[in-house]
C-alpha cells in the first residue's frame, strides 16, 4: 500500500502535468498563454539584438532578458521532464528537442560565438499556438491538407528532382552562352540563376545580356511559369479527393433494407427505398 | 392620428431613402452613378495632388476641388444619417465608417499634416460600384467564392503562421551565412529578404553573394515555389466543393412532405423523412 | 436564266473562296501555309528593323521586304473582300479588322512617324495557325477552357477591381511611410510599386528602405502570394465543372426501358436494367 | 544443337543483362547504385571545374577524374550494347543517346573547345534514380500526372502561343512608349522585358520610367498574374479528371460475360453486353 507521501507526490505530478501539458483546465490554459508570451518575447529579443543600433543602445537589457528567459525555459524544461510518465519519450519527441535547443543557446554562447542565434529556433515553439487556441478544429481541418500533401509526396519528389536536373542542364547552357563577362561566373552560379528564373523570383543580380541569352531566358521563364501549374494541380486535386472522401461519401453507411450506398452525411432515410438509415 | 405635416415628412424621408440607398428607381440609379463619378474624381485628385509637378502647377485647382468634394460628401453623409430609420446602425456599419472617414481628411488637414492622404480611403467607396452595376448576379456569383475563402480561413491562418515561423528561422540562418557585409544587416532585415524570396517577389535589393548563401536561397525559392500550391489548392478545392453543393445536389427538388431541400441528383426518397420525392 | 459568263464568274468566286477561306482542299491548305509563312516573315522583319544595328546594315532590304509584304497583303485583302458573299460581315469581323490594320502601316508611314510599328499587329494574324493545323480538336478542347474563363468573367472582374482598390490604399500608405526620398515620389508611383509587389513581379527599381516600409511590404507580399490562389481557384473549379458536364454526363442519353440517366460515354447497355441504350 | 561454348556465352550475356539493366537482383541493384554515385560524382566534377578558383587549384585532379569517369562510362556503354538483344533499339532510345553523349565530351574536347561542358548532359542520367529506388509506385503515381499533362498538351500549346502573340504586341507598344532612352532598345528586347514581366519574374534590369509606361506595365502584370491561373486550372482539372476515372469508376469489377472493365460505381449491369455485374 502506498503511503500518503507517495500519493501526494503522484497527485502533485498529475496536477503539474495537467497545468503544463493540458489546456482543458484554467491553470493549464493560463500556463500555455504565459509561455507563448514568453516565447514571443524571447524571439523578438533575439531579432532586435541583431540590429546593431538597438544592441549598442540596449545591450544590457537584452543580455538580462536573455538570461531570465533562459532560466525560465530551463525550469520549464526540467518540470516537463519530471512530470511526464515516460521522460525519454518527451525528450526525443519533436517538441522535446526544440524545447531543449531553445534553452541552450545562452549557455553555449560562453563557448561558441554565434550559438546565441540558435535562439531563433524558439520560433518553432510558437507553433504550439495552434494547441492553445484550442484549434482542434484547425488541426482537424488541416488534416485533409496534410493527407493531400503526404499523398502528393512521391509526385512532388519526382517533380523537384526533375526540375533540378533541368536546372543543371539549362544552367550549363547559359554559362556557355553568357560567360563570366556577364556575371555567369561558373556553372553552379549559372544554376543558381536558372533556379532564380524558373521559380519566377528574378532578383536581377545577374541577368542575361546577349540576345541569345535573353532568348533562352525567355524560354526558361515560360517553362517556369508553366510548370508551377504541376505542384498546384497535384495538391489541389489530391486535396479535392481527400475532401470528397470525407464530406461526401458519408461514413460508409449502407441502407439495411436495399443496400444502397453513398448517402449525404445528414441523410436520415435511404434515398433509394426510403428506409431509415443507421445513425451516422 | 398623424398630421399632414408628419405624413409629408415621412414621405419625404422615404423618397430620400429610395434615392440614396436604393437602385431600383431611375432617381436612385442616377444618384448612385453621380456619386461614383464624384468618388472617382476625388480619388484621382488625391493621386495627382501627390505628384509634385502637378501640385506645383495646379495647386489652387486641386484645393478648390477638394473643398467642393468635401462639402458634397458632408451633405451626402448628413442626408444618409437623416433618412435612414436606425442612424446608429448605418453610422457603425462598414460603409458608414468609410463614408465618415472620406469626408474628414480636408477638415483634419487644418490640424495634422498628412491627414489629407486619408482621402485615399475614398477608394473603398468605389466598391459600391458592384451594387450600382446591379451586380446581384456578380455578388451571387461571388457567393461561392466567399464561402470557399471563409471555409479556408482556418487553414490559411495555419499556413501563413507556419510560413512566418519558417521565415524567422531561415532569415536567421541567412543572417549568419551572409552577414552585414552582403546587405543582411540584421535578422529582421534577413527575414524581410526571406519573405521577398519565399513569395517569389525577388526585388534584388539584397541578394546572397556567398556560394552557401546562394545554395540556401535556392532551397528557399524551391520551397516558396512549391508551397504556393497549398493556398491555391485549398481555395480551389473548397470552391469546387461549394460549387458542387450548389450545382450537384438535385435540381432544386424539395420534399413535399417535410420540405427538406438539397437531395442527391439520383435520390428517389427524401433523406429526412423517407417520403417519395418528385421525379427529377 | 443566268448566262455562262455569270456561271463561270460564280464558279470562280466559289473556287477562290475555297482556296482563301477553306482548309479542306490541298490548294486551300497550301494558301494558308504560305500566308502563315508570309505573316511570320513580316513580323520578324518588323522586329529586326527595330534593332538599330540591323537597320543600319540592311535598311534597304527591310524596306523592300516591307513593300512586298504590304502589296501581297493588300491583294489578299481585296481578294478576301471580293470572294466572300457578305463583304461587310468579313470587313467588320475580328480578323477583317486585323487584316486591314496589317496592310496599312506601310502606307500610313508616309504620313505619320511610328505608324510602321502597327505592323506588329500582324502577330495577331498568326493566331490563324490554329485553323491551319486543322486544330478542330484544339479548338474543341479549348472550348471548355473558354467556357470556364467566360463563366469566371464576373468573378474575375470583382477580383481585379478589389485588388485595384487595395492597391490604391496600400500605395498611399507606402507613400506616407517611405516618401520621395526612397523613390516613392508620388501616390501613383507608389501604386505602381504596390502592384509590382502584389503580383510578385518585384523589379526592385524601387524598394522600401525603412523598417516600417519593409514590414508593410512583407504584408503586401503575403497578401499577393495568398490571393493569387483566388483566380486560379476560380478558373480551375469552373474548368473542372465544364469538363465534368461534357465528358461525364454523356450526351444526355436515358435508358428507354427504365429511364436511368448518366451513363458513361462508351456505354452500350443501361447500367441499371441492362437494356440496350440508344446509339451515342 | 548449340555447343557448350555458345550456351555459356548466352548465359554470360543474360547475367550481364540482369546486372546492368535489371534491378531485381542484388548485383543489379548494386550496379545501379554504384553507377548513380559515379554519375553524381562526374556531374559535380563538371560543375566545380567551371569555378575558376577550384580549377586553378585542382586542375590535375579534375582532369584525371574526368578521364576515369569517361573510361568507365565507355566500358559501360559497350557492355550495354553487347548484352542487349537488339542493340540498335537501345542505341536510338532516349537513354541510349544520353549515355553516348555522356561518354563523348572528354574525347571531343581534343577537337572542340567547350565540348567538355556537354558533360552536363550526364545530369539527365540521374533520372535513372527513379528506377533504382524501385519507384514503381512513384512512376505509377506519376502516371495520372503524365496523363493529365499530355491531355493538356494541345490546350497548353494554344495558351503559350497566345501568350507569345500578346507579348509581341505589348512589347511593341512598350518600345514605342519608353524607347531606347529607358533601356527598351529594340522590339525584341522589349518583348524580352514583356515576358519577364508577364511571367512575374521581374529582373529589374530594364524597368519602365515614364508614367504611361508604368501604367501599361501595371496592366501587363495584372494580365500575367491573372493568366497564370489558366495552365494551373487546366492541369489541375485534367489531373482531377484522370484521378476520378481511376478511383471512381468501380472498385475493379470486370464483367464476367464479356470482360469489359471500368464501370460506374453504381452500375448493376455491364455497359457493354448488358450482363449482370457482380455486386460492388
Amino acid at each position: 500500500m502506498e503511503t500518503n507521501n507517495e500519493k501526494q507526490n503522484r497527485n502533485w505530478r498529475v496536477t503539474l502535468h495537467e497545468v503544463i501539458y493540458g489546456t482543458h483546465t484554467p491553470a493549464g490554459r493560463l500556463f500555455d498563454v504565459l509561455l507563448l508570451i514568453l516565447i514571443l518575447y524571447s524571439v523578438i529579443i533575439v531579432l532586435l539584438e541583431s540590429v546593431k543600433a538597438y544592441n549598442d543602445a540596449y545591450h544590457n537589457f537584452f543580455n538580462i532578458s536573455e538570461w531570465i528567459v533562459t532560466i525560465l525555459f530551463t525550469i520549464e524544461y526540467i518540470l516537463r521532464v519530471i512530470c511526464v510518465k515516460k521522460p525519454q519519450k518527451y525528450i526525443f519527441s519533436f517538441y522535446g528537442i526544440i524545447d531543449l535547443l531553445s534553452t541552450m543557446p545562452k549557455y553555449l554562447s560562453f563557448f561558441f560565438w554565434g550559438s546565441q542565434y540558435f535562439a531563433a529556433l524558439r520560433a518553432l515553439r510558437l507553433l504550439r499556438v495552434f494547441r492553445i487556441l484550442k484549434l482542434v478544429r484547425f488541426l482537424g481541418e488541416s488534416d485533409n491538407l496534410i493527407k493531400a500533401i503526404s499523398a502528393s509526396k512521391a509526385k512532388i519528389f519526382v517533380f523537384v528532382f526533375s526540375v533540378l536536373v533541368i536546372s543543371v542542364i539549362l544552367g550549363t547552357v547559359m554559362y556557355l552562352v553568357e560567360g563570366a563577362a556577364h556575371g555567369f561566373n561558373s556553372i553552379p552560379h549559372s544554376i543558381y540563376w536558372t533556379i532564380v528564373t524558373l521559380t519566377t523570383v528574378g532578383y536581377g543580380d545577374i541577368s542575361p545580356e546577349t540576345p541569345l541569352g535573353q532568348f533562352i531566358a525567355t524560354i526558361i521563364m515560360i517553362i517556369g511559369y508553366g510548370i508551377i501549374a504541376v505542384p498546384t494541380g497535384i495538391v489541389s486535386a489530391e486535396y479535392t479527393a481527400a475532401n470528397r472522401k470525407n464530406t461526401h461519401h458519408d461514413n460508409g453507411r449502407a441502407c439495411a433494407s436495399c443496400g444502397a450506398e453513398i448517402h449525404r452525411n445528414d441523410a436520415e432515410y435511404c434515398r433509394k427505398c426510403g428506409h431509415k438509415l443507421p445513425d451516422a
